[in-house]
């Protein structure tokens, strides 16, 4: 048969993905599953979005505008400046999902052999995106000792080469709940001003800031606008994860007319899913307030419980709804395949992300997990105590 | 500022996109366009699929399955079946449009460098995912006083070199209208075996087949299920372009876990669009028949309309809803911007896309146009004696 490509071979599965038979075992068997695996909420989608979606008047489901439709990107901008971020509908190209504003930048601003240095850990699918494009990921590694704040700048200055294009953080992060301070914002573009180099973030976490910090985004910077890209997306924010709509926002010209000659290439984003983020755009802020204090809520749950495990580290997350989890174990791919297989209280288990997945560096994350606080207390409050029981018997 | 990618740079613009701001300012202007530049349907789409968005009882819109979910695939396999294309759910991977599938497809079977023969001319966006993947586009080129039928097979295995790796045909054909006989598609894939290629036909026009002719698909072929992969699409099927849901089908399982991991990194496709699709398979056949009729008509219309003009020659497209038009012009590029900007007939002129986009052969195509026959019959006419009495005038 025809052989397949090398980027195709060399494209990552998805990390969680090997489990996925063991944990479909698992509910044959009549196992409940807690899934702190996912970065899927079960928290409701505002009613105001979903009701628009049923109250649509389409008769001819036709194409949108490449960029996104008009009436969105005016609503989108007018969401920003709440936010303290100016920008204008037209530095703004709608795509499907964060995933896709990801892929299009990636080929808009890198080649083939250009590197993009990226806080470690990070999003697995960054990898995958990477790949795709041919790009070299450079880690910049983080330390779970120091809460995964960024190294230190001259550290991060020594991982810039001639081949670097970019420097790509996720703010709140995903997978470790970092926030990003102003002043780490302001060094990172004082480096990316320095060798010429694009700043990317992902913001999709943007709401989710507790304890009374202010999330800071790179659209923020002052004298930065041919350097700055934001990625965002509804996904996290409305609990819509299904629309798969999310944004560049750029104000750097040429970036936004080279990423619209992709999303050309693809025609429109879904109709449908932009009437639901249109809509979504008047959610009232009590159900941000809600969800909030319901995830603080289950942070401090997550971590007081886990803090009771002996030898379990964990980071203080102020951000997104994931934590890292370091555990006294050698291998958490091991770990997570077999509380899948062979553990369970009263015929209840948990899945959880090994952290490999997360680090690009060998050898690093192999003794974590990423937990994502996406089930109410009782559940979690059920799931720790699993991990902490399963611990007790489980053998490297 | 930082530079962009070569890709980047390399990236075609939509050849039409460069019509749009002579459109618009036609329209601020107050001048009626009759566009038939794009294949957007004036179709209406089926009620069974709209209604089935509206009574949607979704609560968390959640990430379906990477590949589509279950009930859809299952639903697609059997609608597959009908047609005569016996395939499993598991051969299927849904996709964010057929964009999506094709971008993915071309990731995973060609690396940079590599060659895809394409008829020409072709949809122009086939261009658009070579680029972004680095593929090379190696063109077969098919005249118009064929009727655009497929070089002879001699001529097209010339085309063939070390760095080949698959044939794309888009059947029927959009621009050209062209259904290729189940002749050419088993000398195809002769050829495909022969030189060990992958077989790709974009199958997205498959009802829109006329004059009692049958549509042979590729997933039809015996004995060459390493070879052949499907492009789908309910776009025009079911006049949903703005829904973005398509399909890849293969029995080549090493090409699907490829696909899936390209669908794995962007997690989903659309929820409400899989809604949809999913209940569009229910729409009855009355529906079909109605709209064949229509473009048969349409069809018949615009071409005997056409071969009353002096000097125009047109094909006889056999299915879709396109076709490419001779005009006794020099440069079809000039001539669509000048209808927009200086022509027009109480206030009423038309928009078509120059052909030269529909070739990567250079100074091919630039006397032709491609029509979209997507208007009710009455504006056809109209149209097409707008064009007529602007070749009257119109100066090369």
């Amino acid at each position: 048969m025809p052989t397949i490509s090398k980027k195709g071979r060399l494209m990552p599965e998805s990390p969680i993905r090997k489990l996925v038979p063991f944990a479909e075992q698992a509910k044959k068997d009549g196992k409940h599953i807690y899934h702190l695996n996912i970065g899927q909420p079960d928290i409701k989608t505002p009613e105001v979005a979903l009701q628009a979606v049923k109250d649509n008047t389409v008769e001819i489901l036709s194409y949108s505008r490449s960029e996104g439709s008009e009436t969105y990107r005016t609503k989108l901008a007018a969401y920003y400046k709440k936010h303290d971020i100016v920008v204008k509908p037209e530095d703004i190209v709608v795509t499907t999902g964060a995933s896709e504003a990801l892929l299009f930048l990636f080929s808009s601003i890198m080649d083939p052999g250009d590197e993009v240095i990226i806080s470690e850990p990070f999003y697995a699918n960054y990898i995958a995106f990477s790949t795709a494009t041919g790009v070299n990921v450079v880690p910049a590694i983080c330390d779970i000792d120091d809460n995964f704040a960024l190294p230190s700048i001259e550290t991060f200055e020594k991982l810039i080469t001639p081949k670097t294009k970019s420097i790509l953080i996720c703010n709140p992060g995903n997978p470790t709940g970092y926030l990003y301070s102003k002043q780490e914002i302001k060094q990172l573009a004082a480096l990316a001003k320095k060798h010429d180099l694009f700043l990317i973030a992902d913001e999709v976490y943007r709401e989710f800031v507790y304890d009374g910090e202010t999330h800071y985004s790179i659209l923020q910077l002052e004298d930065m606008d041919e350097h700055t890209i934001l990625i965002d997306s509804v996904s996290k924010r409305y609990s819509m994860c299904g629309a798969r709509v999310g944004c560049l926002v750029s104000r750097n010209k040429v970036v936004l007319q080279t990423v619209l000659k992709y999303a050309q290439a693809r025609l429109s984003p879904p109709t449908f899913a932009q009437i639901a983020s249109e809509a979504a755009l008047d959610t009232p802020q009590s159900y941000f307030d809600d969800v909030i204090a319901e995830y603080v809520d289950r942070r401090d749950t997550l971590i007081k419980e886990l803090q009771h495990i002996e030898g379990v580290k964990v980071g203080s997350p102020k951000g997104a709804f994931y934590c890292i989890v370091e555990l006294p174990i050698k291998n958490s791919d091991d770990f997570a395949q077999w509380l899948l297989e062979h553990f369970d209280i009263d015929g209840e288990t948990v899945m959880i992300a090994p952290a490999g997945g997360f680090y690009s560096t060998p050898g690093l994350g192999l003794n974590q997990v990423r937990i994502a606080y996406v089930l109410n207390k009782e559940s979690l409050i059920k799931a720790v105590n699993i991990i902490k029981e399963a611990l007790k018997v489980y053998k490297d």
